[in-house]
């Protein structure tokens, strides 16, 4: 059905023909979702914006934009009936919003299965270890006394995390010795939750894939990525391993795309643990979405995560994963921003700026390129 | 004041310093739009785009949109007080929009001195020879008797063209022999016009160059262009010209540029006549504005002419115009519109389509742009 050589004739509406008349929603107004919108723009395809803040980064670049809570469903249902696809920029998307976009009769990729994994640790992890990946040392914590018995076995440092809704290091707590075990589960509110053995790694790797309708696939090259205070601060390609790591990475990548049925980008984290013969890799987490360590595929790889994710979701062909050089990409922090202007006169930087307009803090305010 | 290493505090709000939180307005709502407020979201800035036409392209793309004429001046003078700066897509903007939007104190970009010049060819092409560059011969047309005195002096065969609003072959009529006069004046419509006599080229090329607020001026590569019933078909870089004609080429729209005083991105068009060491420039037209001929430059050229525009009129630093490759970017017109399955699953082709949803024979629909 895509990619076919044909030569229809201009009646038969070539844009129905390839998907690229019809209208992709998306859930989340953020810079994922403003990157996502431009590169559905860029192949034709409007974007409706549905997020609850007025000033949502993504407004800037769509077709239409609901501004409404999550849970406001008739919003919802409007929004669903405007468009042929809906799809999310952020894992956390409730239960009950993906049903009612369902109800709408609109089609939701990736699917709400592959959600319902990857929002619960203790899923996402079991999950994992079923595909006969490596992962951490975990245990499902109910309570404190399932938190004593998990720590008397994995042992520490351990990293108690909440099983839903933490991101960039929020919901953790490191425990370091057993008695600090009953002041970790009140840092984490007493909910349910995780315990993982603490991973010594060499460095930290992710892998972005697609998979499309079809079910074809595609990887990226690997990036390597250093964070700060748990957030990305910056992603190199090529990651610096193995030839043989690399193979397994993007291998694991594509199992676990496979095993999920999923449809749409996402990314693996992963620990790269052990240093020569002895290097292998440990799996982290799964984000169901684009992710902030492919942003340099913007400009440095053949099709952007973004127009990859828009073509999997819209029933196209994938594109080339090609890289089209050596890769630094670092993310700008509220507190990195006094550096635009001088970024701004640099000739190798693709720079980047989400729109928002208060510089915090921590907040990821833009990102920039460097390809060589 | 721009480009200067500086590490001020976050309370002097950074994007003030650096005019990415100015809002940026645009007349006119095409692809030249759609693809401008692309690249300003992607430095942060916001666009605001006026034009008239429900179903604009750029409106797919924008902060904000005004679906109005470019006579109706009360709705011109709200869009204007919305922005900081105005720029336009079309060198066709009449004077009493631009006087209007002036009255509100808004500076436009290029400034409509420039356009006086470009948007009259007499005035163009006087202007042009005044800088000692080579034009077509050419006559200022009043009436019929002016035409035939005109073409007994350049004689043929000659291209008649209304001195204003003239693009893709329209407003034109080619007179082959003296004995046409009077049917080329009545197919002009007796318009004003000028007379070029007719050049025989080798090739047809076109130079894009910058300059920004402070004079800084650059250039892209040079363009080699082909034309199909005088739209443009394909571009390539580079130009299959000497390195000596390249370097004239550059300097030919630098001289442009800087005699207009002109601030934002502009096309020349020239004609390559002569071989080998015969090999000299003609130049035909001046485009005050980002040009079909240099889209290529999206992921062909380090920084993007329409990035190199938002940054010129923005008061930014200009970009690097570093090429990426060998490139070839083809139109997609409403005839080719078939190839766009084809396109979608070549590894190689970056896929642009404009969001319009009549494909309507000649009609600019998308580009692809390979790079090698």
């Amino acid at each position: 059905m895509f990619g076919v050589r044909t030569k229809q004739p201009l009646l038969l509406n070539f844009l129905k023909m390839t998907n690229l008349s019809r209208k992709l929603g998306i859930l989340g107004g953020g810079q994922l979702a403003r990157m996502l919108s431009v590169a559905a723009a860029q192949l034709g395809i409007k974007t409706h914006i549905f997020a609850p803040e007025n000033d949502s980064p993504a407004f800037d670049v769509c077709y239409e934009r609901t501004i409404a809570h999550y849970y406001d469903f008739a919003a919802l249902e409007q929004f669903a009936k405007s468009v042929d696809v809906v799809t999310f920029e952020f894992e956390n998307v409730p239960k009950s919003t993906l049903e009612h976009i369902q109800n709408a009769s609109v089609t939701i990729l990736p699917c709400a299965n592959a959600l319902s994994i990857t929002q619960d640790r203790v899923f996402e992890k079991t999950f994992i270890a079923g595909l006969g990946l490596k992962t951490a040392p975990f245990a499902d914590i109910r309570n404190l006394s399932d938190l004593e018995a998990a720590l008397a076995q994995i042992g520490t440092p351990a990293i108690l995390k909440t099983r839903r809704m933490g991101y960039d290091g929020k919901g953790q707590a490191k425990i370091l010795a057993l008695s600090e075990a009953a002041s970790a589960w009140q840092a984490i509110e007493e909910q349910p939750a995780v315990l993982e053995g603490f991973v010594r790694f060499e460095r930290e790797i992710s892998v972005i894939a697609a998979r499309n309708i079809n079910g074809d696939v595609a990887t990226y090259d690997v990036c390597e990525n250093e964070h700060r205070n748990h957030i990305l601060s910056r992603t190199i390609v090529p990651a610096y391993i193995s030839p043989h790591t690399v193979q397994l990475a993007r291998e694991a990548a594509l199992k676990i795309i496979a095993a999920l049925d999923y449809v749409g980008v996402l990314a693996v984290e992963m620990f790269v643990v052990g240093q020569n013969a002895d290097e292998h890799l440990v799996m982290n987490e799964i984000a169901p979405r684009v992710h902030n360590s492919g942003h340099w595929t913007i400009e440095g790889a053949q099709t952007s995560q973004f127009e990859q994710h828009v073509r999997a979701v819209m029933g196209l062909p994938l594109g080339s994963t090609q890289v089209r050089g050596a890769i630094d990409m670092r993310n700008l922090l509220g507190q990195d921003m006094h550096q635009v202007p001088e970024l701004l006169a640099m000739p190798d930087a693709h720079l980047h700026i989400y729109g928002k307009l208060d510089a915090k803090i921590d907040r990821k305010m833009g990102h920039v390129t460097f390809i060589r």
